[in-house]
């Protein structure tokens, strides 16, 4: 693997030549025809489903501070180097190491109303692991964190199990996730304040499956973790059921996850350099670290790979941006944020026009969501008759993604990628979310979507806050 | 199996006690209320998703004349009645018997550049079959009927292969599979036409994979059948590329099909009785028969099951229609439309407010499409601020299905649902075609979308042509 961060290859040519350069540039097309050429090439010839491959099918989950996170630095340097970027870096994060270990294992302990009942569990990211023994105790279960709070002292010794279902009202599913996502979060912290000796929480999910999906949970500065895990949503129904008829069963826990020391990593960083303002950035991103327990092929593989040839697609088509377009592939986006903490501390005097993350899927593209102005909002929706053709009709207010929210202080205008959410949830954070789940078509609509819109806000700018 | 085709059991006292009726009726809401009561039914108990395993998984491939065809009618039927139907009755329909048999198989002989190439192919709904010990020919390769046709006598006792691919270029995958249809739809009788012995066509597919696409194929009245078959889209690429290297390889081809006599089959009604017009109808329908070689979970089983469920949540819901919902679930509309000719005749006396047909997937709803005058498309399109909450924003002219098609002469508006297309033709007419295919939530998001605009039809009518 060639490093070479901070050590940014922009062939001295580009600056030197800039006149020359300019004047083998297409005529100039309007823009309908231009994202007509983008959506040609994207489903003639798009690349981003068999790179999607590698990423998910060689690779594999890639947590921060893996082996697997580092080959998937490798492969995104030496993929946009390939795809014949102007500048490729690679930018140092030192990032949090937990792993999740080989050994996990619950089930509730047989009881007078009947036998042993086998969960499927994992642990969640920052959780701490069992004694190698596992602990049994009881299990209160509770639907929101205040019903915690009313508890108090009465869970010191026992499991908390957070059974809150996802609300399937929600036609975006993202907002039944930020609903119910309070247990995940924040459930285990004060359960442990309480003195629970682990904590479960049913899975973020949008359907009953045995999958349980991970994620991360946070613990006060200065807490002990607990032991804490998902427990896959037809499980949940199971060990609930169970409980009611039995509530003095005890459960035993397995977990082998440990914390390790911090680690460097990188973000991996691609640009075009822009040809009349090279130092106003236009950002595209995705976040390149997934849960290690799939392939994180959907998060966010999907998104990398949207990013990546959404720049291609400029490349190919000789579509010479104005401002330098960036592509940053975060690192550490489920566990931490330090790739986004330090992309906004390292970016933190260089102009942005915008900044747009794909994390939400490989889904067919349904529309853009913007974290931004008024004026942003009414030009974003101006393109809106653009989009028209290609079935992507939603502008929403509100968007942005984790790894770009740091930048938001700065008023910069902020985008998150809206593919379909329908999907999403069934598989996020599961040993599900594999390279089979994603369609090549959705993919590279998504890709080309991304890279319209970065044309347009590259071409007509975009207000600030 | 109860068959009481043509006595229909609507219970006398509906007529009797119709003032009653209305009293208990819930106090009338604003459409806004009951789209929202419709969707959260559907997301939160919907059974279309449950019932669809049964059609799919249990009965599965059911093309007319077959067992698993009179399997999904008793299936139908009693699911009607157990969903509490006004009136469910089997509407007699004679239908084609085209069987594929066991036996098919095919390859490129080997030649001087290299050895057999083995071909994933599957018979044409209509094909004749092979004599039991194949033919061997040599092969023609065309991309068009007009290419064809020039060659003209020069086809004579070969194998005519149609390999133009569908254009990804479309946005949406049903304009690319009309654009290509032709080759499979009118190609074999071309072939057949010219002295050919046998025609081969590349699958209608937006993949490349070795499922072969089959799908019916017409002859002309009185002009013999040949054997024909289609051949998967990578089968398709290698034999294209064996026979650039060597064009007078011969292919070997065997099909088991064969054409039995006709047989009585039945379309499945079921009826909401409406309580202000119940001699008019507004008809919701989707086709009962598949193909024998997948399950038929997005072709059309997902139709019927939407057709059916979007009936269950008025009844569920206590929404008592203005005019008689009628869910038709047709039969034979793969290879002959029997059941939409005879839907059409039965009905000819009948008014018809409405007739809308599900038959592109049980996909997440983007609209839906109106063969029908203009007022009638500026009526469906002032209802989109009502679907603007559920992502449902096209609103297309243009649309239909084939088993209502016979309608459209009566000026009756016509409307198809539109569910997105992405995935559609990878798995149409596939074994890949299968349950696992279809989401839960998008299928009840679909349910939920037709349910309201038959409630908006029901309550507001709809002009005709």
């Amino acid at each position: 693997m060639t490093h070479c961060y901070l050590r940014r290859w922009a062939p001295a040519v580009v600056g030197a030549f800039l006149p020359l350069l300019l004047q083998g540039q297409a005529p100039p097309t309007d823009d309908a025809a231009t994202l007509r050429r983008i959506y040609d090439e994207a489903l003639l010839r798009g690349q981003a489903y068999s790179e999607l491959r590698v990423l998910t099918q060689t690779i594999g989950g890639r947590l921060a501070g893996s082996p697997q996170a580092a080959a998937a630095v490798e492969w995104a340097h030496q993929l946009l180097v390939r795809n014949g970027m102007d500048t490729v870096y690679l930018q140092p994060v030192r990032v949090p190491h937990w792993v999740r270990g080989s050994d996990e294992q619950g089930h509730l302990l047989g009881g007078a109303t009947g036998p042993e009942v086998p969960l499927a569990l994992t642990a969640l990211g920052g959780s701490a692991g069992t004694p190698p023994e596992g602990i049994a105790a009881e299990v209160v279960v509770v639907q929101t964190l205040d019903e915690l709070r009313q508890l108090g002292a009465a869970v010191k010794g026992k499991i908390v199990f957070f059974n809150r279902p996802m609300d399937q009202r929600f036609i975006r599913t993202g907002q039944a996730y930020g609903a119910a996502g309070d247990q995940r979060r924040a459930g285990p912290s004060l359960a442990a304040s309480l003195g629970a000796v682990g904590a479960l929480v049913r899975s973020l999910s949008t359907t009953t499956d045995e999958f349980p999906h991970t994620g991360g949970t946070r613990f006060e500065a200065g807490q002990a973790p607990i032991p804490c895990a998902a427990i896959a949503t037809a499980s949940a129904d199971r060990l609930a059921a169970a409980l009611g008829q039995e509530p003095s069963r005890r459960l035993y826990l397995k977990l082998s996850c440990q914390t390790l020391p911090d680690k460097l990593s990188y973000n991996v960083v691609g640009e075009l350099r822009g040809t009349l303002a090279p130092d106003s950035i236009v950002l595209v991103g995705g976040h390149l670290d997934a849960w290690d327990n799939g392939e994180g092929a959907h998060d966010d593989g999907a998104g990398c790979v949207h990013a990546i040839e959404a720049l291609r697609l400029f490349k190919t088509l000789g579509l010479r941006p104005r401002h330098t377009l960036r592509c940053v592939l975060f690192m550490n986006e489920e566990n931490g944020l330090a790739g986004g903490l330090a992309y906004a501390d390292s970016a933190r005097t260089e102009p942005h026009l915008a900044a747009l993350e794909s994390d939400a899927g490989g889904f067919v593209p349904r529309g853009f969501g913007l974290d931004g102005s008024a004026a942003a909002l009414a030009q974003l929706r101006s393109w809106a008759p653009l989009f028209e053709p290609y079935w992507v009709e939603r502008f929403e207010a509100g968007g942005g993604g984790a790894d770009i929210g740091p930048l938001r202080p700065r008023g910069i205008p902020l985008i998150g990628f809206i593919p379909d959410s329908q999907r999403y949830f069934d598989l996020h954070h599961t040993a599900n979310d594999t390279f089979d789940k994603v369609n090549a078509r959705e993919l590279h609509l998504g890709c080309a979507a991304i890279a319209s819109l970065l044309y347009l806000i590259d071409t007509h700018g975009l207000p600030s806050r």
